[in-house]
């Protein structure tokens, strides 16, 4: 477990990054930091609300360690006592409807049986489907990941495809993007490549979401669209309150509640059985909520 | 098995009733019947929408068998291959902040085991607490269930303080109610008993709430009430997405997605670490949200 302290600190120094790039994006509001102390450890939970185009966003860094439950047991899929972890977790809900909410978690665990590994991912999940949006995104994520192996792309990108899936809707989140879990280093990556890998996609992820704000935070929009952006929303509280494995491991750790549902967005809506007209922007963008669509290719 | 059909047509009947007495007190909307059937069986979910009194409530009846997943097994504490089910569910979310949030589960299970059993519930979740009227609906629950038998209130009441509980917060949902589950016939109380002692709590729990609605959905509330309400709702999304056994059965076993989480509030919101001033009637509210109140006494 000695490379859990110096992974910490590499994250840590991340997480400020990632703020300072998005509160300049934003221009109005600022992150704040609220540092927490628990049993398990400690962590710094940054927090931006009411931004200009930032409406709720936080940026998680926590160095926990402790007895491993049964529950936790499974979720992590491996027989040990005690671990360790750091991380970096952090989702953003945008103001305007036209741009996506977006998703970061970067981790690293060790246990006492000696067995490490990385995990993380990046997805995004558009209120409005936008093929070159999608496809531009997916290619962001190809680049980061042929530059350490190029079976990575390929196979996280389907994980991804069935992690941030919601069965009871038969929906996927969004657009997907990339999850991956127990890499371990191997022939091909050693550790310092996997740490690299992760700290890469966390560097990556405030310049692509920077990109979208700008791009998209001063379009027009409706009420209407302003409310299937609620509607959105609730599916993602859907997700990330019945399935997300890091928000029930970190509830179940008894970890710190604030932080890890800082995730959630500012205000959501149900609406039963609500049903978008056929064709509508609303429509398609339902159709696109599905597994093994090949966005690098879709449409070219 | 023989019971089932017999239930089932009696709780179709209830569910109707509960329809007509809220529509009544609502005033202005009235709940809309949709009809599902799906492979695990059939369910009717009547809706009630922007009414005067109640900003969305749903009343839900089905009857459903099937074969027994493990994590149904788990759920349901008991080995068997094959079940029957039918029960009613309803939420009710009122316009007024002022007016507490309700809930009533009543249901009936049989196994191929020749196990049977009913279960149900009744949970009050006051935006903010009213310590009269907290003590009013303890003595109401308590009332049918001595017609029954002396031990049900002590012992549901304990366990509705358990169940509804939200760990991560270290917050009850409200002011409880009673839960039971696994009810079977005994030298107590024949199977005919029983199955009155739900029905009775059904026919309760619109009389009940209409005297709520009536008293308190015209009384004034202010911007910042109604954003406590928003917050609370989130709250109750954390329970029943997280928690709540019923919810998480029927996405397990397939149910009707849209029936199910008709439970949630037509908007919710979360804002991190929204802390009230103290002594306000918010702060006040949250410090009445723990377990082993004695209601029926406290204050008297």
């Amino acid at each position: 477990m000695k490379n859990v302290q110096y992974i910490a600190s590499q994250y840590a120094d991340l997480q400020k990054k990632i703020c300072r790039i998005l509160e300049a994006t934003d221009g109005k509001s600022t992150f704040t930091e609220n540092k927490w102390i628990k049993e398990i450890g400690s962590g710094l939970t940054c927090v931006i609300q009411q931004g200009e185009a930032i409406e709720k966003g936080g940026v998680n860094y926590s160095f926990v360690e402790g007895s491993i439950t049964p529950i936790m047991e499974k979720l992590l899929g491996g027989k040990a006592n005690h671990f360790s972890a750091t991380g970096i977790s952090s989702i953003m809900h945008p103001q305007n409807p036209h741009v996506p909410i977006i998703h970061l978690n970067i981790r690293y665990f060790a246990f006492d049986n000696g067995m490490e590994w990385f995990g993380g991912g990046i997805d995004l999940t558009p209120h409005f489907i936008d093929v070159a949006e999608a496809r531009a995104f997916h290619n962001q994520l190809k680049t980061i990941c042929d530059k350490y192996n190029d079976s990575f792309y390929p196979q996280f990108k389907k994980w991804g495809d069935d992690y941030f899936y919601i069965p009871h809707r038969n929906e996927t989140r969004g657009i997907g993007g990339i999850f991956f879990d127990r890499l371990m280093p191997d022939k091909k990556n050693n550790f310092e490549q996997l740490l690299d890998f992760t700290i890469e996609l966390g560097n990556a992820y405030p310049r692509i979401y920077s990109e979208m704000l700008k791009k998209k935070s001063k379009f027009n929009f409706t009420d209407a669209e302003r409310k299937w952006q609620q509607i959105r929303r609730g599916r993602y509280v859907e997700f990330n309150l019945i399935y997300d494995h890091g928000t029930k491991f970190g509830l179940e750790s008894n970890g710190n509640a604030e932080s890890i549902l800082v995730s959630l967005p500012s205000s959501a809506s149900w609406e039963y059985n609500y049903t978008p007209e056929v064709n509508s922007p609303e429509y398609l963008t339902l159709q696109f909520l599905r597994k093994d669509i090949d966005w690098l290719n879709y449409g070219v």
